[in-house]
């Protein structure tokens, strides 16, 4: 199971600024912090970017790899932001993400094709609702999936979201506990071993308690790892959870286990 | 996922020597302490009993009953202690537990039916070395149950453990990768939904840094949780492992998520 950081990202003020001044520093202090803390892959959340698509995500792509050689993820739902960022990608991207929404489907997964870039699909509704069970969210990784395969994109390159509910919605605890299954049996579904990732913080989205949203996130990570996650999204910051996270790979790594290694 | 308290063993030395001067007093407090810790039934894991099985069980029963109406489980492979327990239990009764060994079957198994008590059946050979992956243990499962159809015993009696194996030994990381897939598989297999149940502190038996041994518990735990485990033992004074087990119920049971609940 991989960690990708989810710590840049525009609703932090520090980067909101960065990148209002166009002032790299921020963002690549925060970029090497992550990788330090263990971090395979940094996601970069840079909002809808309604002004200067381009060269922002341009701006954000260079200053990250600047200091660090990880994968990228374009986290935005703008086309021309997400052009720009593979445009600048130096290293591996990774488009994060589309959905069977029309306008998606046509403007954001063409843009895998053309750059052979890996592409996140989440599992809800072209109108963005999510679905009420584990069929439905099976139903709409096919969907994805043929879409894919329609316009001449490797299986390869799809990496399935199941999308994480907040614990505070109703039923989102028992929809988490189907979200679990559709990990495990999506790679028998599609009929190859598809990648998954999750974005964790999702499940305590709201206010609460901040020792009880941990607990519930490690809980919850060592589940979804049980279920064979391929990559978790989360705050490199939360030790606890990293710890956790570094604990679920002494289960799922075919090596002898050590106490020093832990 | 019910808790059940493993505190109640021999190899605690103020039980040891309670149970050798026939003190119920440590005993009591022990047992009146896990259930206040959340327990919702206690082992009672006397070891074999060799001099006066009937006696030193019945003392311990009896011990426990009079501070808790907690089920009890009883865990030796003394059948004369069993039965002893058996007789000198009010409440309701587990036994813990017979194996393919011919000796268990001929001695043990038969108790359940005599008794109607619950029984618990181990995912080992008869010559109690362990299983090298899910089918092998899938295959002793079927075995246990048909043994009790056999002999008329109820299959609502018999309860599964996949026995955990310590991380230290050999591939012990991936058996117990392989036994989340067996709890989760065996009430397809059977047919109905088998209770099973899983010895937490197997894990992390021997040697090994305290805080690591706890990360490591707690990790697991939540994988057993989101296997569908009915029941698991552990030391109910790992305050962390609790907290744990109470956040994996928060995924596990249909009702409004409240952070007040937690």
């Amino acid at each position: 199971m991989k960690l990708i950081a989810d710590n840049i990202q525009i609703t932090n003020r520090r980067i909101e600024k960065a990148l209002a001044e166009m002032d790299p520093y921020p963002i690549q202090e925060l970029a090497v912090k992550c990788e330090k803390a263990g971090a395979q892959a940094l996601d970069i959340n840079s909002g809808p970017l309604l002004r200067d698509p381009d060269k922002k995500m341009l701006f954000l792509v260079e200053a990250v790899q600047e200091v660090s050689d990880l994968p990228v993820l374009l986290d935005t739902a703008n086309p021309r932001a997400i052009e720009a960022g593979l445009l600048a990608n130096r290293k591996k991207a990774v488009i994060n993400g589309f959905s069977m929404e029309p306008v998606k489907l046509e403007s954001i997964l063409p843009l895998a094709k053309r750059f052979e870039a890996d592409i996140i699909g989440y599992l809800i509704y072209p109108d963005s609702h999510v679905p009420s069970d584990s069929s439905e969210r099976l139903n709409i990784a096919v969907d994805l999936y043929q879409e894919c395969q329609k316009r001449g994109i490797d299986k390869e390159q799809l990496i399935i979201d199941p999308v994480i509910l907040p614990m505070t919605w109703q039923s989102g605890n028992l929809q988490n506990m189907e979200i679990l299954s559709v990990i495990s049996r999506l790679p028998e579904l599609l009929g190859f071993n598809v990648r998954t990732i999750a974005a964790i913080s999702n499940l305590t989205t709201g206010q609460g308690p901040k020792e009880k949203k941990l607990l519930l996130e490690r809980t919850y990570l060592s589940m979804l790892a049980a279920s064979g996650l391929s990559m978790v999204m989360l705050n490199m910051f939360h030790s606890e959870t990293i710890q956790t996270a570094n604990a679920c790979r002494q289960f799922l790594e075919p090596k002898v286990f050590s106490w020093e290694e832990m």
